[in-house]
């Protein structure tokens, strides 16, 4: 494991593994892709970013696979791939992962670490990773970046000895991304980040697809911001309920960039409009859990997760 | 006002008006047809009625008026018309109504009569009727009838001096329906007959717009059913909180009903495809404001409420 010059794998080339992967190899880092249906048209024409805020960037050649088996042992794994894809690719991580490696699951939700750890090696640390990014892929190999990018990481479990050596670690991976231009920090108790993020999540991933509508449209109707608001408030009373502290006037803050962005399809609306399955294990299902075991309701959200889990029985056929 | 031969106003020839008012033509009853956009069809070719359980039935010629100043003093009218026109329609009812008429608003949703017995004289008696029927407008003048069929009177207000007399006005209406073989029942509390009739509409009208679905699909998924029985009881904690009492085990007979009955697109799935404006206000925001006033939030419904408003405003241009 060479902290100066550590390998890196992205797991899973879709527009976050895309992005993050371009910006590093591009800072100078030793990047390797793996990739699955878009294989043929990244090796052929590489990765192409299309960004308001670092303008237009390629990557070429680019050291792209369809088997882990082959990838080079990385120190660093950066995983882009969809929530409801994590068990089958525990075995793909395995491979491609060199001693002692880092995980980072650079995804949404709630709980995703915990259902990866028992399917990993126990010498491998896993980490989360929060993607605060407007970003999406618009065609195969090219990345479409409209705002924002800075990645939160906080440590889940491993080998890490004690909280410093566990910090020192979130530390090292936060720098990766720094050393390529990105926002980052490490966060202290991952649990509290991952509910942060949902405060936004849970809101607009749902109702961009069930409303077929983006964040302008959503900001503009005095009914949805009052529901965006509710289902807000349900996210921050659920994390209160659990110990979990969010950050002052959090909901304000939250509704008050959201309108400053450019208008934003969330995840979850490419997702239905692609016929891939929703994210609502992540996003939903493991958050009203949560709650629910401190006896904690969230019943606007309850609602919007059953509304989709309807539409995405009919989206998958 | 002649209490063995009633003259009968029909007060928006749509769905409703036109399978009553035809249902009480056929059976004798001297029946006059208050339209709008429908008159040149129906004055044309006359009301047809295609029905599941009475069969195939047409009235031609048609007592159709554009205009209710040409209409003949009725004693009862019977509005079929949407709520949202209510306020619109007051000084035609009043120019449609024979001395101490009787105004039956066959109506879904909370409060209409609240709202319209303030727009009309105080001589005429105003009573609201709950339809318990299955039924559509395909074309112009035609109604297709899938199932059931019953309507249930009750009293709101007017000059009827006591209980016993309010009592024997609204099975004076009833009588009227069975007459012309429709079940029906007089009910002494109006409000209880509403709130009873909301526990089925609230939910599968704003679902069947909200996931574009009739009650068939609705009722095949178990996330759905979930979402409709939590709706379900919402409104029934909301009349409980109100005082009001729902029958035992209400909601479970609903579902079994709505399981045996053939799938059916409720009367806001229709609006919503012909781009009418949603009753959004006499059935989520009368409920959710007279819940409200005593204390008793109904979450899920607010949610529902304010993600139709949306799709509404949309719908509407």
């Amino acid at each position: 494991m060479s902290s100066s010059k550590p390998r890196i794998g992205i797991i899973g080339t879709g527009a976050i593994g895309g992005f993050y992967g371009l910006m590093l190899a591009r800072a100078g880092f030793d990047v390797h892709f793996l990739l699955r249906s878009e294989y043929d048209a990244v090796a052929a024409r590489g990765l192409q970013l299309n960004s308001a805020v670092h303008g237009a960037q390629a990557l070429f050649p680019v050291q792209a696979y369809r088997d882990a088996a082959q990838m080079p042992p990385c120190d660093w794994l950066l995983v882009g791939a969809k929530t409801t894809s994590n068990a089958a690719l525990a075995p793909v991580i395995a491979q491609a992962a060199a001693p002692g490696a880092k995980v980072v699951l650079l995804q949404n939700g709630l709980a995703v670490e915990d259902a990866l750890r028992p399917l990993l090696p126990e010498s491998l640390h896993l980490l989360g990773g929060l993607c605060y990014i407007c970003v999406h892929r618009s065609e195969p190999g090219v990345v479409e970046h409209q705002s924002l990018g800075a990645v939160n990481l906080g440590y889940h479990s491993g080998p890490a000895l004690d909280d410093a050596q566990r910090q020192a670690l979130t530390e090292e991976g936060s720098a990766l991304f720094k050393a390529a231009g990105i926002d980052s920090a490490a966060v202290a108790n991952l649990d509290q980040a991952r509910w942060q993020k949902l405060v936004w999540n849970v809101p607009y991933n749902g109702l961009s697809v069930l409303l077929g509508a983006g964040t302008t449209a959503l900001m503009a109707n005095a009914d949805s911001r009052e529901l965006i608001q509710a289902i807000m408030q349900e996210v921050v009373d659920a994390a209160t309920a659990l110990g979990l502290r969010m950050p002052e006037n959090f909901i304000g803050k939250l509704m008050t960039s959201t309108d400053r962005m450019p208008d934003y399809l969330p995840s979850m609306y490419h997702d239905f409009a692609q016929k891939r399955p929703l994210e609502l294990g992540a996003i939903y299902e493991a958050p009203l859990a949560a709650a629910a075991a401190v006896g904690f309701e969230m019943p606007s959200i309850r609602a919007l997760y059953q509304a989709l889990r309807f539409i995405d029985a009919r989206n998958q056929g």
